[in-house]
């Protein structure tokens, strides 16, 4: 985390607009079958032939999406993919193609911006999407970072927000409230490094907790998981701002109420010690914490006995009627309202 | 040009970020065919049917781009559009939706950010487009837009940069360097204003250079007007850094060299009075001005009965065998090598 002054530094005026696009994106091979032309023209040239096409786009900006101080650039470029990417899962589509435009300040030099583009083509790589264009520019301050993710689904295959019925199950991939948990962590190391910079902490229990903020995994394998288990979700949304407030988009897209059981959230054992540790409600975190980038989906309860011995998919709740609102069943068996608390980005 | 202090501000955290969302976009209809569902899932659903998708992206930076000084809002929201429209009309595509993100800084009230959609609005409707998605967010400082088009055709319609053949005609649509010129009025308005802020200037003269910097207009005629024509263009590209830089990007991609003629240049009356005022070589400024947003393409020399009696289209030069190079053939029948001068963002 600590930046070595020892690197190489390279001034991006010394390549020039062009050189720095070829430079930063000659590694990025073509290998969708859809792409038919990548970067190198006006635009990219597409084919999705009889498969729909989705699209999805997301803004990062230095100190209000990512802070650099512990955010190495690999990650970040690698996070800002899968953020798209996950957007791309939540329509239960297959991701193909991204396009990466950044602004960045004259204080980043050429080595830096290879890093933000090795996490890039790692996070490309390994969820088998190709680069196809982007926009690379300065800016007066700071790094942002705009994605657009494209993929494509037969129109049977696709999910949205807004079919969620009564009765439904509320079922939730993976684990909630690491991520959360694991800026936590980063914030205190930060101030402690901060008052002492030759302290070296030992992160190891918080290992998974930091893995989730910092290298977050989109769940490209639910889409399979579902086909493979013969369930075809009635809505789908992707848990990015916090589960309380991707429950209540889902509930008001789909005109319908829900009640998720406090007893049901998927916790791993590391959040509830860091919780303990932290004095933090662990029901708190994994309702409005977000960054977790797992999937919120609703099924048919005829579809329960198909996905109940998954390890992947957890049922927390089901669906009721719109007049019943959106609460938590606490494990008092008190139901109380729930709120979005998730982050806003559009702050004072 | 002068900020009325009197207008309204409401705070953008007033809404929240959804609330911004649903605000900014709710005049944004769905209109083409294409477009399956717009903004409000984890991602729009699109069909191109049988047609292959073109997609390209931009992004404007505050203070890199453009200066609010003199560019008002409502006008950066449209030329914002145009700007990427004219590279999906640069592939000899039809385009059919965007999306829009944006970083703000706080300083913006929510009424600024209703002029910057309200140009964008216009700009869609004008030019048959569906807003499809987009982000929203905050920046610490300045004003960010990052914009991404997307766009259609038939697969022998679509024209690259690489298709330019020894012999073929250069070709240009409307005329050059206007942009160039409106920036170097604005510019000198400004510091007028800065120095004698009760001074109002006439800027009545100078409307086409204006317009043509602020409210700049992509091509979109020029696809129509080539099958009218019965042309087919074996190369395409759009004139944003400036004509010398894309006929050396045309031609490197196609392997070959051209000869531009500085007596064809063509020239709008005001652009050469406006150079003679501001003592410029209006050579120069058709060659590097940049910012037309016209299209550049060759054709076939066969194809030159079909286009010479048109208004919107002047042959400028010739292509050439690659090791001839890209050179400038002046008034007094010298060849001199182009060079690329257009605007680089990458700047120290």
């Amino acid at each position: 985390m600590i930046e070595d002054k020892n690197t190489p530094r390279t001034a991006l005026s010394e390549l020039g607009e062009f050189g720095l696009i070829q430079h930063l994106t000659k590694k990025f091979k073509i290998s969708q079958e859809s792409t038919v032309y990548g970067i190198g023209d006006d635009a990219a040239v597409l084919d999705f032939a009889d498969k729909k096409c989705v699209l999805t786009t997301d803004l990062l900006v230095e100190g209000v999406h990512f802070d650099l101080a512990y955010m190495p650039l690999k990650h970040l470029g690698y996070k800002a993919v899968m953020v798209n990417l996950s957007d791309v899962y939540a329509m239960n589509a297959t991701a193909s193609q991204i396009t990466v435009s950044i602004a960045v300040s004259n204080r980043f030099p050429l080595e830096a911006l290879e890093e933000l583009y090795a996490g890039i083509h790692s996070a490309a790589k390994l969820y088998n999407v190709d680069v196809i264009g982007g926009d690379t520019t300065s800016s007066t301050t700071g790094l942002l970072i705009s994605i657009t993710a494209l993929g494509h689904a037969k129109q049977e295959e696709i999910v949205y927000r807004n079919g969620a019925k009564e009765n439904d199950l509320l079922v939730v991939s993976g684990d909630l409230g690491a991520a959360y948990l694991g800026l936590q962590i980063l914030e205190r190391e930060k101030q402690v490094f901060a008052v002492n910079p030759n302290e070296q902490p030992d992160l190891t229990p918080y290992t998974y907790l930091i893995e989730r903020q910092l290298k977050p995994e989109a769940r490209k394998d639910i889409k399979a998981l579902l086909k493979a288990l013969d369930v075809h979700p009635t809505s789908m949304i992707d848990i990015s701002d916090g589960l309380s407030s991707e429950v209540l988009h889902l509930c008001t897209q789909s005109n319908v109420g829900a009640n998720v059981y406090e007893d049901k959230l998927p916790l791993d054992p590391t959040v509830i010690s860091t919780c303990e540790e932290f004095q933090l409600n662990s029901t708190t975190v994994a309702l409005n914490g977000g960054e977790d980038y797992e999937l919120l989906l609703t099924i048919s309860q005829e579809d329960y006995p198909k996905i109940k011995a998954n390890p992947n998919l957890t049922v927390i709740g089901h669906i009721t009627d719109q007049k019943s609102g959106v609460g938590l069943v606490t494990r008092a068996n008190e139901k109380i309202e729930l709120q979005a608390q998730g982050w806003n980005p559009i702050k004072e």
